[in-house]
């Protein structure tokens, strides 16, 4: 049997390491790089890993999406920053069979590509993983490397488990990457924005470290706020996070070692928040249903106060 | 008839304006310096004033409470993260009839005051000033100078206006001082938390001046949120704030000159934040009446946490 082409969008800290491994394990992998193009091109990709590092010395990369082969897989590993380039991007890589896997965090970035692309499966992953790209097509991987994956389906309905779901997860599983399939995406995305919404948000308004935020009673608490307006969020949708995910999720982020999310590092690198996918869209999908978090729509004016700071962005005429 | 005498506790960029102008209008005034005494002593005060500005070379400075005559008014102006130091210094300087005037702004901070000299009138005064202590004895005063007094009655029920209100504004009006009298301690005091609840915490917060939170949609937003929570929490303890005032202080906002407001500059020179009186207590008032105010309980866990971490504070065992 053929082992399925992969496309890769977005060579960095994500695609960069899911990709390499894909390529490590046999895959043939076409790699789309934006600003490492010629060093990439010229000299593969290295991958310092905790799990033991490797390097790929010869890749097929580009920088034009025409240029590159139709693929039966597409990664989509941008930050959800750029989603606007996807309707560029995508065209030539997409076959009528070709499945779609987005590996981003947050909330409702299906909905665009689903649209452009209504007969693809598309199935969205959700990375546990701390890696950084520390240089051009160079990669460090501090710890961690699982995806859940789910498929979805307009609205986020429960797809279950797939023919196409699992071939992608024995792709990955095939290329040493932990793999969890979970039938609903929406119950997936929501559990993992416990998570995100309140130290990614945080450790930007704070300018802290998640152990600073957990060894301080006052913003412990108020993680432990947003936690419970994430459940209340989630229940909004249907979707049921118990107070036992929450308590553990806390209890783990103690024992972490401090930790910059990625949200502060794209902040402190002055890079655009991914506050939208993360905390506007959650919003909005509570307030559909009915709901307001307004601890966490207070969180979101920060953040976007902050990132149009950081970036010298003249204030929207309007909210949101 | 005799001049009332003065005792001035705090002699900062409160304190010392007023008192300098008191005793430029003739009252004998008796200053209570802590880090400036020498400098105080030799050299008196100087005043920097858009109005004026005036110096005074010789003046009554103590560094010990215990050696200040009693006087017939105490102006309590340190900052209200000193106030637990008043049950030391303000037994030698309150005589039966002393008459009391507390300089502060936030909420809550009669109380303790009252418990030691319940049979002291007792009167909150509300400066609306911009002043700052440029160096040792030094004050610069750079617009506005107005002051709201209105007596204190046991939980803050409305006193209407005294006869020892009217003394106390009258020698201010002496003293060249803009006084509005008022019979609602409470009133005033929630009324002014409109506009410090929002500027003060998001100015810390956020690094940000009250223009940069005005220009951007998404503060100036939350502003008004906030402002509305501060009516909620009015509304609560029976005091009234029209929809018409937080209007007005939006549109004055913007058309001041860029400002940073005292708790950023507290913050900025690594001093204690008044988030209790200013955050904390309105929270609590709020509370006791059975009304939570989410949007400003989220800013006090924010300025807590940044307080403790900026004066290298441990943190407290539990949240309160």
């Amino acid at each position: 049997m053929t082992q399925r082409s992969y496309a890769i969008v977005g060579t960095g800290a994500i695609g960069g390491y899911y990709g390499a491994c894909l390529q490590r394990a046999g895959f043939p992998v076409h790699f789309l790089v934006h600003r490492d193009y010629e060093q990439v091109r010229d000299r593969g990709l290295r991958i310092d890993s905790v799990y033991g590092d490797f390097q790929l010395p010869h890749v097929h990369a580009y920088t034009d999406p025409q240029l590159m082969p139709p693929c039966d897989v597409v990664v989509i590993a941008l930050k959800s920053t750029h989603n606007h380039l996807l309707a560029e991007i995508l065209p030539p890589l997409v076959q009528p069979q070709t499945t779609l896997v987005l590996l981003q965090n947050g909330l409702g970035c299906e909905g665009a590509i689903a649209a452009q692309f209504p007969d693809n499966p598309l199935i969205g992953g959700l990375c546990f993983i701390c890696s950084n790209k520390v240089g051009p097509g160079h990669i460090r991987h501090l710890d961690y490397q699982s995806i859940t994956l789910a498929q979805y389906a307009s609205d986020y309905a429960p797809c279950g488990i797939t023919p196409e779901l699992s071939a992608i997860a024995s792709d990955f599983q095939a290329a040493q990457i932990e793999i969890t399939t979970h039938g609903n995406l929406f119950q997936s995305r929501w559990q993992k924005l416990v998570w995100n919404i309140p130290y990614n948000s945080l450790s930007v308004i704070l300018d802290a470290t998640t152990q600073e935020l957990m060894a301080n009673a006052m913003t412990r608490q108020l993680v432990q706020d947003l936690m419970h307006e994430v459940q209340q969020g989630a229940a909004a949708c249907a979707c049921e996070i118990t107070d036992d995910f929450v308590a553990k999720m806390l209890v783990h982020t103690e024992q972490m070692t401090p930790y910059l999310t990625s949200m502060k590092l794209d902040y402190d690198h002055g890079r655009p928040l991914e506050h939208d996918a993360i905390v506007g869209n959650p919003l909005k999908f509570a307030q559909r249903q009915g709901v307001e978090l307004p601890k966490i729509a207070l969180l979101y004016q920060q953040l976007q106060f902050l990132d149009a700071r950081s970036r010298h962005i003249s204030a929207p005429n309007s909210p949101n």
